[in-house]
């Protein structure tokens, strides 16, 4: 930077004003979001993409109308910088228990659901966009609309819903989101890399063939990613020197992370799904391994990195949103464009309602206990819970709209503003709502943790653990025992105990106090 | 990345290998320089160096002959994403009352010994590189080579010295170290701006003038933004909400820090002692006002960003030492390549020599006592750890000789292998001396504080702030008690206490419990 100022002064310090300018946001949107938190209709996302678009407007204003944008979207930034500290986070911290005891459903939500949501709002397009005439649309173009608008944005939900109050229905959205993530990230490879003119069974079957490959391959390196970390952090023992151990442990923990979402790139797997699974694997065998600094450092290390991505993704769209090239064909007809719009958000609750309330009807079929079903009004908070649509639907437009002419065609430029509008409408409208109606929906779930034990004790770390049986049903003594004995989590528990820990460390397998100052304040401002 | 593997999946696959090796040869770095600790001859930096060589050469025999680097360097990469962390993270952890202590000392040696040693190796250059009959270099491209040659590499001297064993002479290499590199910078930077053609009395002035307006303005703005970041953190005060307060803090610290860099960029200072002052600041007071859990995390998490900075540094150079290109030129006259080295490495230890012994001796007039002055021995390896030169000369070398021509000119081509030469053979040769020689200059350091109190107790922590006047005098109690209560240091604990702290919070301000667990793991791993 010194450097190059010194070369070409007058193009870099455009650069030089807006990566200030950028960061003197993000700071504003950290310390508006902090005193807005006790308003409990407003979370950061909307913050930062309500500042974000202020700012639009007013560089739109100072520059008289010529750009708005300061930063110029990069995927790369996205799929390299920003996505993995949030991804590998949302792994590091995942209430591993809860998580594995829905796998099934979590797998159907966000796999099965997401092909559904897929087909419907590719069929709408194809059936409703042709009547509207934007332009040249091809059968790849439709279906790339159906894999761009199923992404859900985890990263919005979850702010709304809490790990401890809901620990059901967050493990569900949460896990949800992941796999979803994945999935509409590979499907829209799978539709650019297929030939779509000759469309038979065979193909078909290949697609999904090759989907479960690259789901089972991601998962593997993942977990094999964690494991290599724990055991060589076990082996080595950094904790026995005291100077530099934390440094080198933490360092070494980032960097396997950040490899095994290189690796999977490399072997064109889903990085998004390996660097989450290393993130489940580090947290349950590395954390454990490493002195009592590093556990701190790295639990709040990791959380901050996918706490400033968030807000910068967020604050990225909403300033993007008003650059002025994309708005022009749509100044030509602006009803068109709210049509276009209206027409997908109508898409994604429908296609999200034709998925929730079947599969819920079948994940219930194969619960026994009445208290481990997802009740209706558990079912109409994951359908609402997921309407978002945030960063991984705007990429994805741009990869698919953007590839002929920088959005000049004009079917481009109208998919990109529509893409834009929805991802605003959904996040700040949908998002507004999604409190309330949480609130609404779910009046006892706030009381039920807090009741037996009040925040910020040790005791609130264990409800959720337990999944919420316990509270449901607490006349039933002999079946509350008798449940973390049973199923495949048990034997995994007895392989994980007597093959798994004695190689790869974990809980118990370093001297650890339970019940430390450490252990209560993790959970506190986990 | 995925997107991009899309659409152009040739050029990019080359990219996602490299840097899948590039992160995986950084793991092994750590681990290998981990194993390599107790052997007291070997530091991190030179396991780096040997590494890059090593996968150097590798690479040049799997690919043919053809190419030895698998990342292109980029200025940008060093100054924006790798410098930032590691001079912020040096003010940070800096004991900072040796370092005001010495502070005038530290200008002599960082701002006067650079001029002296720019100086002599420059009219050095002038009179043996015309001889050797190089090429075409001007009188810019020789004052060039004496700010490139006088840039010491603070990063590997201070891996060899130890902050509690020898506090005096750590505070003067490495306060000296951060000025130096501040110096070395802005003295190119004014030789590329100025019109060297007309050289007079009027043009020396202002450079000087430029000189010391950019030292305080860069001073001013670190000072500023330290306790903009600490008046906004203790007036918010996070962590009254339990909830996300910490990733807020932390966020917070690492954006303000970083916002303080660009806006020194933004107004054309010199953001190397901007960041390093804001480190100084934020550690004493922003560090005092956040949760425990982000004080452990801030002092981790930007002491593991920092080494992983440096380790990046060093296996890049030892990488980058390879390129075929630029020793096309050397191949065909390998002598005269050997003698501008040997050469320009004779300068570097006469230029140090010329200024290190002189200015000791005018640091010792103005102290009165006889313990604060600079012994001989002390004086020689002041000396000697300063002889290392790093990256910032390499940024600077590929800034002034690849600008016209990509090492295609002869003349720069030489001068880049030159460069490379010197950093290789002074970071491996001098460094791997380095210990020894401290061992043997200064064997009564090693016992001096550990004899008062063992390692990894909370008494070393005291020790070193208190200076070593202490430990040398331990008879004249009067003077020992009357030391820490004189002079500049004791009018500003007065100001600190009486208007600083209650406004901007620091040690004391927010309930703290010395001698708590934290604090005694904060020492024994910083």
């Amino acid at each position: 930077m010194y450097t190059k100022l010194m070369t070409s002064l007058t193009s870099d310090h455009a650069s030089v004003v807006s990566m200030n300018l950028f960061v003197a946001l993000l700071c504003a949107c950290i310390i508006i979001g902090h005193l807005l938190e006790e308003n409990r209709w407003i979370n950061e996302s909307i913050t930062a993409l309500v500042i974000g678009l202020c700012t639009g407007v007013f560089i739109l204003l100072t520059s008289g109308g010529k750009s708005s944008h300061i930063l110029v979207f990069s995927e790369d930034l996205f799929f390299i910088y920003l996505l993995p500290p949030i991804i590998f986070n949302a792994g590091f911290q995942v209430k591993k228990k809860q998580f594995f005891r829905n796998f099934i459903t979590i797998m159907l939500f966000g796999a099965v659901g997401t092909l559904i949501s897929f087909a419907i709002i590719s069929l709408g397009a194809i059936h409703f966009l042709q009547k509207l005439d934007i332009g040249s649309l091809k059968l790849g173009d439709y279906l790339a609309i159906g894999a761009i608008f199923s992404a859900t944005d985890s990263v919005c939900t979850l702010q709304v819903l809490n790990q401890d109050e809901t620990p059901l229905l967050y493990s569900l959205v949460f896990g949800e989101g992941v796999v979803n993530d994945a999935t509409s990230v590979v499907l829209l490879k799978a539709i650019q890399n297929f030939d779509l003119a000759h469309i038979d069974l065979t193909t078909g079957l290949h697609l999904i063939g090759n989907f479960f490959y690259l789901f089972t391959a991601s998962t593997v390196l993942g977990v094999l990613a964690g494991l290599l970390s724990a055991f060589i952090i076990k082996k080595l023992y950094f904790g026995r020197l005291a100077r530099h151990s934390t440094d080198r442990e933490v360092a070494l923990m980032i960097l396997m992370a950040y490899l095994s979402y290189m690796l999977s790139e490399l072997f064109n797997l889903s990085a998004i799904l390996t660097v989450f699974f290393c993130g489940i694997v580090m947290s349950h065998y590395t954390w454990h391994n490493v002195t009592e600094s590093s556990r701190v450092t790295t639990k709040h290390a990791f959380a901050t990195l996918s706490f400033i991505a968030e807000i910068f993704i967020f604050l990225y769209v909403g300033m993007d949103a008003l650059d002025i090239e994309k708005w022009r064909f749509v100044r030509q007809s602006p009803g068109k464009s709210i049509g276009i719009s209206s027409m997908l958000l109508a898409l994604i609750l429908v296609g999200r309602a034709a998925f929730v309330f079947p599969l819920s009807f079948i994940a219930n079929l194969a619960k026994k206990s009445q208290s481990e079903k997802i009740e209706l009004k558990q079912q109409v908070t994951i359908w609402w819970a997921g309407l978002m649509r945030g960063a991984v639907s705007m990429a994805l437009a741009y990869n698919q709209f953007t590839r002929s002419g920088h959005t000049k065609l004009r079917e481009n430029a109208i998919m990109i503003t529509s893409t834009i509008t929805v991802i605003l409408f959904s996040t700040v409208v949908f998002g507004l709502m999604t409190k309330p109606l949480v609130r609404l929906l779910l009046p006892t779930s706030k009381h039920m943790s807090s009741i037996p034990s009040p925040p910020s004790t040790p005791k609130s770390f264990i409800v959720p653990l337990l999944g919420n049986e316990n509270v449901r049903r607490p006349n039933s003594l002999r079946l509350l025992l008798s449940l973390p004995t049973r199923g495949v989590h048990h034997y995994w528990r007895k392989f994980d105990d007597a093959v798994m820990r004695p190689m790869f460390g974990g809980r118990g397998f370093v001297p650890f106090v339970p019940g430390s100052p450490l252990e209560q304040t993790d959970h506190q401002w986990q």
